[in-house]
């Protein structure tokens, strides 16, 4: 047995008042999104190597847990030429590539459009540092079958409904279209095989600023020529931008068409237009957004569309979009401070029969009480009655015994 | 990418009705531990090999779904021994290994007594058969920290009513204390180094019969003389057997003495003593018990006390025990199938601008619908709202366009 004591690196034990504010949050974002017609469903935590190394999850296939094939023997080991070759299972990475793989398992038990939400871990093996865990949480709705601008309308109404339902008021919504990003780099004469990295060094726009983009841009092959002022320009961009008589030459404006009555049906979201939005995955084919709030410099989630990805598992093409919650992200940032703070302990002296007890507490419950916790006396009651207080209980009552629901001297804790 | 799509071999997805009603069942378990004063935790879903395969884990320490180590190069591969070698961490088998580790890593935060309720999956790579799964969830209540019968009463008390408010009426528990166990093999005869195996044979009295246990404790080394009489009037004994005037030889009488305290103390929940009842774990040390409900053939849950276990890990013994439900089990025995009907479908023309859409659904919502689904109609109307009934829906409208929330012809759905 180790001498050290403590959760896998990276990971984290949950202690029961960091435990009960998650489950309220994770309830109050499970109760908006069914309000909003979304069904959930659970698959399981791994998934076959096959799926999770398919080419949908970018980087993050790179952070795989494997799951090592059962009954290896030494032989396999020896034959294998790579550790990856001995697994047949992963934790996965996300709930994207689960929800591809669970629609192509069960599309003909699924409505026409699915409206789906999951609330569930991720696993990344990623280099732990501050705040980025290799066990954490996702909340993510998709809509599959609906290739129309309601699944935008739907995830981000919804969405915008969990935030403002956990007392997160001022957020926006960064929105944006890989449409009008990809006839932007083909107005500045990217080479077609050019444009994924283009995006990825577009995506550096926050930490580099347009300098540091222009440069990283020549350096893999854009021209130089006016490419700062075309940045520059475009990073101030704005609705008035492409809603005037004259859009500039660089817009797709069949999506932009398409973002502006995004924007109208959703007058409460306030959706912001950005076209320097690109977002990490590769897989987005139409709209994307972004969560942001004036208090925090990082977004507290995002999504967009993604048409061609079901196909990948079904083979036929099924559209989709979804939008994910950084749940840990979220959690922090929820004012929860006297949520959960209910219930009565009785302190009782040792001799009190135990019969007697558990017949007092099931009178109590019975009588509403929410929660009641029996905690023999010890010496120190003071102590005892502080450490109930930070547990949450918020009144006690001493039982010596032959005491009835009634006769219980209830005070006030803490 | 795989032309099959499946989830991994003896695991399942959830779908929608399915997912809703095992989370009812885990929020009613949550809510009636938590009035009874447990309080959550949760652990990562793995843990370090160590603490996996410490000896704690029985016959399920075979079971572990390794993970393997991370950047191992091919030469490590080369060099291994065995497939275990490869792997540091792996997904827990059950709850109470965490719990032992958890409680290691933070008793300076707990309280003297900690109740714990653990609601969350467990892996085993188990053959897979019918209602055997690799990944299912498992409800573990816990006390750690009280050596005295309280502990089995809350545990019980708290147990029975969560089964009560499930609807699963007319459960008993059978119960036994190891030190009982012990005596009636000491009185055989047994040497100390058999009890183990002896037990597990014992285990075996409702597959294979008194003649068959006594063949199979003859076969590990037992003497046959006397043996079946033994084992027979072992397996008839009852309360009477224990509180009458002349105890019999083979009875631990302080061991006995606990259990009719316990047995006096909860008078609702059916204690039924049985000197025969085993439970697998090793590390049991004092009262184990067991859910029987007459309909059916297997134990619905089952528990008991180790006083050793946690001091594997601490340094330091605490006194323990537990109570762990076989969710999978329960969940389908519940009745519920009236239980999340509501809702109410909005059947819209694809005209009708999405804006309005989103402005009645928020209407309905703040007049206090619990539920409100967009549903584009289709060509078969028929079929749309029986699969929406299906759904759990209650309620539609049709929507065509320019209606407010008042004017609204909602009917009956199913």
């Amino acid at each position: 047995m180790p001498s050290h004591v403590s959760p896998p690196r990276g990971m984290r034990d949950f202690l029961p008042a960091e435990k009960r504010r998650r489950e309220r949050v994770l309830a109050t974002i499970r109760d908006v999104y069914r309000s909003y017609g979304f069904d959930e469903i659970e698959t399981p935590v791994v998934e076959s190597t096959d799926y999770l190394h398919s080419g949908l999850g970018g980087d993050n296939e790179k952070q795989v847990f494997a799951v090592l094939k059962r009954g290896l023997d030494v032989e396999a080991l020896r034959a294998a030429d790579s550790a990856l070759a001995l697994a047949d299972l992963g934790l996965r990475f996300d709930l994207t590539v689960p929800l591809a793989r669970f629609y192509a398992s069960h599309r003909s038990e699924l409505p026409g459009v699915f409206r789906s939400v999951q609330v569930a871990p991720v696993w990344r093996a990623e280099r732990p540092q501050k705040g980025r865990y290799r066990q954490f949480v996702q909340c993510d709705i998709d809509i599959l079958g609906e290739a129309g601008p309601l699944a935008e309308v739907e995830l981000i109404s919804a969405t915008t409904a969990v935030l403002s339902s956990l007392g997160l008021h001022g957020t926006s919504i960064r929105i944006n279209d890989r449409r009008i990003l990809l006839g932007v780099l083909a107005h500045w004469g990217t080479p077609a095989e050019l444009t994924d990295q283009a995006l990825i060094e577009l995506d550096k726009l926050d930490k580099l600023g347009v300098t540091g983009v222009v440069d990283r841009l020549v350096e893999i092959g854009l021209e130089r020529d006016g490419l700062d002022d075309a940045l520059g320009e475009l990073s101030t961009a704005e609705w008035s931008t492409i809603t005037g008589t004259a859009p500039p030459a660089w817009l797709d404006v069949e999506a932009a068409a398409d973002l502006v009555a995004l924007r109208d049906a959703l007058p409460d979201a306030r959706l912001v237009f950005d076209p320097t939005l690109v977002r990490g995955m590769g897989y987005y084919t139409g709209t994307i957004f972004e969560v942001a709030h004036p208090d925090f410099g990082y977004s507290l989630g995002g999504g967009g569309r993604y048409d061609g990805m079901i196909g990948r598992f079904l083979g036929v093409d099924v559209p989709a979009a979804g939008f994910s919650l950084g749940f840990e992200r979220i959690v922090d940032l929820v004012d929860d401070a006297d949520a959960g703070r209910e219930g009565l302990v009785l302190v009782h002296d040792a001799s009190v029969p135990a019969a007697e007890l558990v017949a007092l507490r099931a009178g109590l419950l019975e009588q509403g009480e929410a929660r009641v916790r029996l905690e023999r006396r010890v010496k120190n009651l003071t102590r005892q009655l502080d450490t109930l207080a930070a547990a949450g209980y918020t009144r006690f009552a001493s039982v010596r015994g032959g005491e009835g629901v009634g006769d219980l001297d209830v005070r006030t804790l803490g």
